[in-house]
C-alpha cells in the first residue's frame, strides 16, 4: 500500500489527530523502499502481513442478505480472523443460521477460521454479565440491540483470541474490493505506529447515490459534516485555532490496536464512532485526569485514510441520518470536556431541544476475559468457532479498573 | 489469490477453455499452501509478483473523466507497467493533455514509469506503416478508430518493453478496487499455466445498473448472452456436444501471454474480444492447417474467472450494445471454419441481412519491433515515457510471417 503523507498533524494532549492521507496505490509492488525515502509512503507487503497475522476484523451484520455477505467475506484478507456480530431476525426465517451456513461455506472453501454470534443470545448475555460488564443488558436481558454494541461483542471477542488489533466492516458493502482495501489501510496504518496505540479511520472516497435514474459520486456524507464540524469546533476550543482535523468522525470503518480500545470506553448504537474521538480527548487529552500514564507517555496516533473505492452499500434512508446526526451531538454535549459555549451551539443547532444521553459502557479491558471465555463456550448457544477452535490460550490480562 | 478450481475443461483442439472459476478470496495471506492440495487453488502472493513484473497493463482510454482515469492507475498493481493508449478528443480541450498531466502526476507519486500515445497521432501511424502493417491506418493516414485498434497498439508498446505479458482494464471503471482484482486474476491466471500460451478472461460477478432510482445486480450482459451462446453453438458443432463453456465472448478485461498474443490475428472495434476465441479455433482448433506447430504441442490455456467485484462503469447506452452484439456474430459468420448451419442462424438471428465483414489485422509478430521502437520514439509526438526511459533493449524477434 502507498499513501499519501499527511499534511499536518493536530496535537489534543497526548492525541496525535493526522490530517486525511489518500491512498496512492492499492499495491505498492514487491519493493519496500526502507532505504529510499520518496515522495510518498510506501508500506510494505511483509509490513502489512505482520499485522494481517494479528488482526480481527469484526463484521457486524444485520439482515443482509447472502450474496452480499459471501462478497464482503471474499475481500477480508485471508490471515485475518473473522468475526461475525449478527443482530439479524431469528423468525420467521432465522437468518442468523443462514448467515453461518455462508460463513461456514466460504470458511471450508477458503480454508480459514472464523467466530461468530448473535448479538441477542441470552447465553451472550449471561457470559457479559458475569464477566463484569451487566450494564451492557437491557431490560430483557439480553445485549441491548444496537452497532456500538455489536462493536463491543466483537471487541472482547477478539481480545479472548490473543489478537492485537481489531478492525470493523460493515456488513453492507456491495464492493469486495473496497473491503479489501479498508482492510489493507488497516494494516498499513497500525503498521506505520511506532507507539502501541492506534486507530486508523476510513473517510470514503466518494459515495455513490442514485438520483434521477443517474449515479451522483457525492463525497460528503449528509450526517458526517455536521459530526466533523462539532468535532473539530471542541477541538479549537482548547488549541485556540479553527481546525478541519476531524474528518472522520462517523468513520463505521475503523481498526484499533487492543492496547488503545481495551481502554476506551464504548459508546452504544450510532454514537458508537464520534464518541471514540471524544473517548480519546477526555482520557488522553490531558484536560482531565488519567489514569493511563503509560499511553501519555508514548501517545495515540489517528490515522485518517482516504480509501480509493467509492462506498457503494445499502441506502438506510433518511432516518438513519437524521438519528447518527443527533447520537454524534448528543455524546459531544454530555462530554466533561464539552465547554458551555459549544454546549449552546449544540442546542441551538437540534432546535433548541435538550440533547439526550447515549448508553456508554465501561472499556472492554474491565472484562474479565477468562471468565467470559468460559462463559461464551459453554453458554452461548448461538455462538459458533468455524473450522478451526479458539486458540486454547485466551488473552490473560488483569482487567482495568472501572471508571 | 484464491480460485475454484474449474470444474470442466472443453478441447477444440489444441485450445483448452477452462469453465468458469470463482474468485473466492481475493487475497490468500502468506502460506502458500503449495504442500498441502485444499479446496480450492491458492495462487501465493511471490507467485503472483513473479507476474506482475513482467505484465503490462494496457488502458484504452476515450474521453473519460479525470478522477477515474486516477481511481484506476492506483488499483493497477505497482509492479506492472502502465500503458495508456487515448483515443480522447483534441480539441476544443486538448484530453490528451489532461490524460498525460493526471498519469504524469500520479507516476510521479508512486514512483512508477507509463508509457502513453494517442491513437491517432500521425507519427504512431507512420511508425506502425513503416514497421509492417498498413492495414492499420484508415483513409487519413491515421491509425483506425476503434477500441482493438487500442488493443493492437496496447499490445506493440508492451512488447516493445520486452514485458511477456499483457493486459487490459478499460478507463471507464469506478471500482479501484474491481481494477486491483482484474489484475490479481490476470496474474493468478498467467501463473497457472505450465504452457507459455495463455489466456484469462474476466467474467463480471454483475453489473449494476440503475432502475427505477433503484440499484439492480443484472448478472448478464445483454451483449454477452448473445456472443457465448453463438461460440458455443460454434464449438458444439465440432464435439457434437452442446456447450456452455464459453462464458466471455466479449470479455474486455483479459490478458495474454506475448507468446500468444503476438501469434494472433486481431479484429477491430468491438470485434476485438469474441474474436478471440475465433482466432484461437482457427490457428489451433486443429481444424485449419497451423504454422505454429510449437503452439499445437503445447496448448493453449484460456482461463475465465468470474471476479468478486460488480462491474460499475459509464452507460454507454443501448447502440453500443446492439453494435458489440452484431460485431461479434460477424465475426462468426465470416470465420473459415463457421459451418454453413450456423451461418444461417446468424443471418436468421440478424434479421435476414448479411453480416459484413470487420477489420482484421495481422497479428503484432507481424511487425518489425525493432523498427517500430525507432520511429515511435522519433516521429511520434504524442508517445510519452513517463518518469522512465523505455529499457534500451528492445524485444527482438524476428518478425512472423504474415498469413
Amino acid at each position: 500500500m502507498r499513501l499519501e503523507y499527511p499534511y499536518r498533524t493536530e496535537r489534543f494532549g497526548a492525541v496525535r489527530i493526522n490530517e486525511l492521507q489518500r491512498v496512492i496505490e492499492i499495491d505498492c509492488g514487491a519493493r519496500t523502499y526502507d532505504d529510499q525515502p520518496g515522495p510518498s509512503r510506501v508500506i510494505s507487503r511483509e509490513a502489512l502481513q505482520d499485522i494481517e497475522r494479528e488482526l480481527a476484523i469484526v463484521v457486524p451484520c444485520m439482515n443482509e442478505s447472502r450474496r452480499v455477505i459471501e462478497g464482503v467475506l471474499s475481500g477480508i484478507p485471508h490471515d485475518c480472523l473473522i468475526i461475525l456480530v449478527s443482530n439479524s431476525d431469528r423468525s420467521p426465517v432465522d437468518r442468523y443460521d443462514l448467515e453461518i451456513g455462508a460463513l461456514e461455506q466460504f470458511c471450508r472453501l477458503a480454508d480459514r477460521p472464523a467466530l461468530a454470534v448473535h448479538q441477542r443470545d441470552p447465553g451472550l448475555a449471561a457470559s457479559f454479565k458475569s464477566a463484569g460488564m451487566p450494564e451492557l443488558l437491557d431490560d430483557a436481558g439480553l445485549v441491548h440491540h444496537g452497532k456500538g454494541e455489536a462493536m463491543l461483542v466483537g471487541m472482547a471477542l477478539a481480545a479472548m483470541t490473543s489478537r492485537r488489533y481489531v478492525g470493523y466492516i460493515d456488513s453492507d458493502n456491495y464492493v469486495p474490493g473496497a473491503v479489501h482495501e479498508y482492510c489493507k489501510v488497516y494494516a498499513a496504518g497500525l503498521a506505520m505506529t511506532p507507539s502501541p496505540y492506534a486507530m486508523v479511520r476510513i473517510s470514503w472516497h466518494s459515495k455513490p447515490k442514485v438520483r434521477d435514474n443517474k449515479l451522483f459520486f457525492s463525497r460528503r456524507g449528509r450526517s458526517s459534516e455536521v459530526t466533523n464540524q462539532f468535532l473539530n469546533r471542541l477541538l479549537a476550543e482548547y488549541s485556540g485555532f479553527g481546525t478541519d482535523a476531524v474528518v472522520t468522525g462517523n468513520a463505521g470503518e475503523h481498526a484499533i490496536s487492543l492496547e488503545l480500545g481495551m481502554r476506551m470506553r464504548m459508546a452504544g448504537g450510532f454514537a458508537v464512532e464520534p464518541f471514540h474521538f471524544v473517548e480519546l480527548f477526555e482520557q488522553f487529552g490531558g484536560v482531565l485526569p488519567t489514569r493511563h500514564a503509560e499511553v501519555m507517555g508514548q501517545g495515540v496516533e489517528v490515522w485518517q485514510v482516504e480509501s480509493r473505492n467509492p462506498h457503494f452499500h445499502d441506502n438506510k434512508g433518511d432516518d438513519h441520518v437524521t438519528s447518527m446526526r443527533t447520537q454524534a451531538l448528543n455524546v459531544i454535549y454530555h462530554s466533561e470536556i464539552c465547554p458551555p459555549g459549544l454546549k449552546e451551539q449544540i442546542v441551538e443547532f437540534l432546535g433548541d431541544q435538550s440533547p439526550p444521553r447515549e448508553r456508554i459502557y465501561p472499556a472492554v479491558g474491565t472484562l474479565a476475559l477468562d471468565r467470559l471465555y468460559d462463559a461464551i463456550t459453554c453458554e452461548s448457544e448461538t455462538f459458533k468457532q468455524v473450522v478451526q477452535r479458539l486458540p486454547a490460550r485466551v488473552r490473560t490480562v488483569t482487567p482495568l479498573q472501572r471508571t
